[in-house]
């Protein structure tokens, strides 16, 4: 994986427009749409178990998120879960507040084990808390535990049989022997709501135009880092109303260009 | 119809504040009040079947929209337009997605066959599948089919009973008689999630102040063209994110004067 | 109540970032949540009857808001304010459309007499259909009634033993006894849809705060309205689109010295 790989992928998804399925929550579905819109994806959302199936099957990817979970939603997310996994669609699954509620853990664990994800997205302490390690968390944001992301996504995706991804400051992906960190991205994301749920549905579109997954999501996280990078510049001091703005500008301006002059990334390979 | 009645009904819906109703999907719900509140509607959102039917009956307009339909709120949305009907409020359907599932053209179909509805809006595909044509469709996105949107508008209002609206580049509204093309509106439009939606509930909006459906929706499809424009030369490369909130300033600030000088249609008749 | 409390608090709030749950409706989730976000707090939501009892034990306060209800929330929204009752979390309400439907009536009369509410915020019609006097309402909007705001909120805050909030062009909040009046806010606050939901959600952040109900629903709408202000002055005549965007800018950037220099309250006791 090298820069000039995340810049070629970007490229891709524009020419190719994928059909990206959200089924996500009722706070970010419109940010997500947007987002994806601006980057040159297409975006769907469906909830209705009568037409998941369908939906998926045409999808280039399916994103589960249960930031607003309620039993008929999940239902319908396997069901989506199960039609993507038979037509080789791949399945990117954000855990919101796992750890938060035993609720959201045991749901979450039900989604690794009964569908094959292609890539888990999520803060420590919600990768964490699917895996079963303790981890603080603070309602839907990242506390503190023990161990480094590294570590954590490595472990997470030997035990999922997994991508994983872990956003924090810095962002990890790993595949359990690939362990890629992206150093982009603004502290001001964290000042926007559904920042971490619209990138999951961003790696959703990457993964829908390069198979190998670790490279697909640490392409996302670079290009997404880098438009958030731009946006943050162009906005500074003005406020988290004025950067959400500038930052669905920018990930429908960032250039391939950009992303080789502002990709940040380091391997490492056991 | 001529541009200048476009203008008069736009400062009609401004003076009145009809009472606009939108059972609409969960992406486009805050971009839909805030639009219709910008242009000087009224909007209420409302899904229980407990209180649909009291709230159709005093609304001006009642939108429905299937863009994230479910059993509930379809059963629901059959109640309100009831409702709408017995009280003689316009019903305005919106079928996003008919042709991407067959769950959304059955819906579709069965709305139109037990609802009196006064006017659909669509792309062409979603309204060539809501009357059983061929139509290729890419997730809630036209694709491309046989025929010219002006003929495929005047079939569907003949077979539907209705005034049929299908936008794209250009817009065109019929009753099967009269036929009005609208050149209005911008392809930054498409970037913006929620554009075709909130334009649906916006036709809602003109219903209220005009009886003549034709004429209500070729002037909201010209206001909303207007506005777009205006919106687009003020944010020129600046992205979807700034068009977005430039086009809501604009549904407020576009004034009749701008309509006069930059409204275009072209009506037949047969 | 003095101003320089208020601008104490706002200091607070943002030191403490209380976890916010909203349970609100589809048009303002978005908005809630950035808004809180950007003020400092730190907003979840969620709705599902098996885990809003555990969200609502570890919040700082929780927000019930029925702009879209139905039975399965309304259900859950009993769940989560019997659960923060019993571990002393402050219940927020917002009775939004009450009296618009006998429905809306209903539900908000049972969750005032089933539930201990710290906090009930809203329009004077509103505030009104909730005890059961006449008032007109169109749609979600205030209408027009007999008597004045401060007298409805003395009332309805003995009636309903509860800390009663009214906003319109002044604010008013009162125990039945105190009689706060703030003097804060633009009229632009009406042309965008969720500022009187967000307005709830902050008075929940502020009961997070400071145990004196009173002080802390003078205080969150004297901040409020003081940011209001100033995102209207730099964005004059712009439309409300980008009000908007710079309201959610100065939540986050308002000042403890901006609330001392603008705010503006009167009080009275008996």
């Amino acid at each position: 994986m090298d820069i000039q790989h995340a810049a070629e992928l970007l490229g891709k998804v524009r020419a190719l427009n994928p059909l990206v399925t959200s089924m996500t929550n009722v706070v970010v579905t419109n940010f997500t749409a947007n987002g994806l819109l601006a980057l040159g994806a297409s975006p769907i959302m469906a909830y209705a178990k009568e037409e998941v199936a369908d939906i998926a099957r045409i999808s280039s990817a399916l994103v589960l998120n249960i930031g607003t979970l309620n039993e008929t939603d999940v239902a319908a997310m396997k069901i989506a879960g199960a039609s993507a996994n038979a037509h080789g669609v791949p399945v990117i699954f954000d855990p919101v507040g796992a750890g938060a509620t035993a609720y959201r853990t045991r749901v979450s664990q039900a989604i690794m084990s009964e569908l094959n994800v292609a890539v888990i997205r999520g803060n420590a302490a919600e990768i964490a808390n699917v895996i079963g390690r303790e981890w603080q968390i603070k309602g839907v944001d990242a506390g503190t535990g023990e161990g480094n992301a590294a570590e954590l996504a490595q472990a997470a995706a030997r035990q999922l049989n997994t991508v994983a991804v872990i956003t924090g400051k810095d962002d990890v992906v790993s595949d359990g022997t690939r362990t890629i960190t992206v150093h982009n991205g603004d502290a001001i994301l964290t000042r926007v709501t559904g920042t971490g749920c619209l990138l999951t549905s961003v790696i959703g579109a990457f993964t829908a135009v390069e198979q190998d997954r670790v490279q697909a999501s640490a392409a996302a996280l670079i290009v997404y880092g880098v438009a958030a990078e731009i946006a943050a510049s162009k906005t500074k001091e003005q406020g988290p109303g004025s950067f959400q703005i500038a930052f669905l500008n920018q990930l429908s301006l960032v250039s391939p260009e950009d992303v080789l002059r502002l990709g940040k990334l380091t391997s490492q390979h056991e």
